[in-house]
């Protein structure tokens, strides 16, 4: 009998943005092995006995290989030791967990999937546009844009009808700008790029596709979504985050609920 | 000045994939205005103080219309009350915000989004299988099916290296994979139906698309996975429940985590 592994999703950044799930996991962790877009906010949920490794990026250089990475993950579980790997966002989401549950399914080992609130709805709610809505989005694409892979992209389908939020590591707003405009997107569609979103240093920009090649490059990661239901920048939008009513270590209390007169 | 709204979102079903942030807003809210796909065990985080109203459909037929809901939020916002608007899934996906927060931002009253988890990323977990992976599908579709809006569909464009999730309120399942054949998708597809995913009553049914007119309709909710993604079965799949590791209210106690020697 081996350990067992959690595949989990660390959501957007923000701590208050992980399943309760999630935090019970990752409380009970003996080996944490997190992505470099893991908020230190969500690492300090982790037990301070846990061992926590961190398997990510730095500045575009891979700390391990995603075979390195499977093979510690078997290693610890076959140690019956309990195992997360802790990925930014939700891991059945640009996450590599298709790998990862490929080489546990070889190796016997039982493992279980906590989803996270991927990096785009997040941001959507920082943002507060919807993604879909039934007069103008009838569907969103979850997509990605990287210079290696442009020729595998099929956006010559999006409709101005699908809301479209593309993940883009470190890219050039104004290129993905272009190649959206060179697959048939009219140049006034409403785009916003959100940065960091959820997190204290959230930036957010309004812009349309046309005009994102004159827009400032924001800290990474940075995700941007397109189509209509971005068309509305909030009066007294500004820039920084809206979505801190509650926060998790603040213990600020509420009035208690009244009970409701019939 | 007015109450407080939040549009949050109930997740997939199992209680634990409500978001901390959530849970707490359930247990401050004085009103809870919830659509019907909302299941009691996330109705139970609710306090016993609160006010809870059904503002669904129930049998296909609407207890209210949308401008009544916009209306009750609204008056409960005005007098002072800590509003939730509970919907299952993520609010932003196919949950009619766009239109609540129009009419938030039309009367003046503050409001703040608590993104859940979707019913099609809750689904991908419980059968553990990916949405993205980088080796067969670079992007996935949100999207939904219902035979009123057959016409605005954008599915032609869909190619094998798509991931489609499809929301199917209540549609036969053969008139989806015949709509997708006539759209371009092989018949031997790999596809997954969900019903109820993550709740203790879910059920799947792994399939193709060709084969989706031979399969039992399953309860509503139920949506459908599409891609090459759902091409691996689990080995010993029994259509029951696969992530009940943990369960919130068990507090069946974990190993404690043992010192990591170095």
């Amino acid at each position: 009998m081996s350990g067992r592994v959690f595949l989990v999703g660390a959501g957007p950044g923000d701590p208050e943005l992980l399943t309760l799930k999630a935090a019970k996991v990752l409380a009970a962790a003996e080996v944490v092995l997190y992505d470099s877009l893991v908020s230190q906010e969500v690492l300090a949920l982790v037990s301070s006995e846990a061992l926590l490794l961190d398997v990510g990026k730095r500045a575009g250089k891979k700390l391990l290989t995603q075979d390195e990475i499977n093979d510690l993950m078997l290693s610890y579980a076959r140690q019956q030791r309990l195992v997360v790997r802790l990925k930014g966002g939700d891991p059945l989401l640009f996450g590599r967990a298709g790998e990862e549950m490929e080489s546990l399914r070889r190796a016997g080992v039982d493992f279980e999937i906590v989803p996270g609130i991927t990096a785009a709805v997040g941001a959507a709610a920082a943002a507060k546009i919807t993604l879909t809505d039934r007069r103008v989005a009838s569907q969103v694409l979850f997509t990605t844009y990287s210079r290696e892979r442009a020729g595998w992209l099929n956006w010559a389908a999006v409709t101005p009808e699908t809301t479209i939020a593309i993940y883009m590591p470190g890219i050039h707003y104004g290129e993905v700008g272009a190649r959206l405009m060179e697959n048939g997107l009219a140049g006034e569609t409403p785009c916003v790029v959100a940065s960091l979103a959820t997190r204290a240093e959230q930036q957010m920009s309004w812009s349309t596709i046309a005009a994102l090649s004159d827009e400032d490059q924001l800290p990474a990661p940075s995700l941007l979504l397109v189509g209509r239901v971005a068309s509305q920048k909030p009066r007294g939008w500004s820039g920084r985050l809206h979505t801190a009513l509650f926060r998790l270590n603040e213990r600020r209390e509420l009035e208690p609920p009244a009970k409701w007169s019939q």
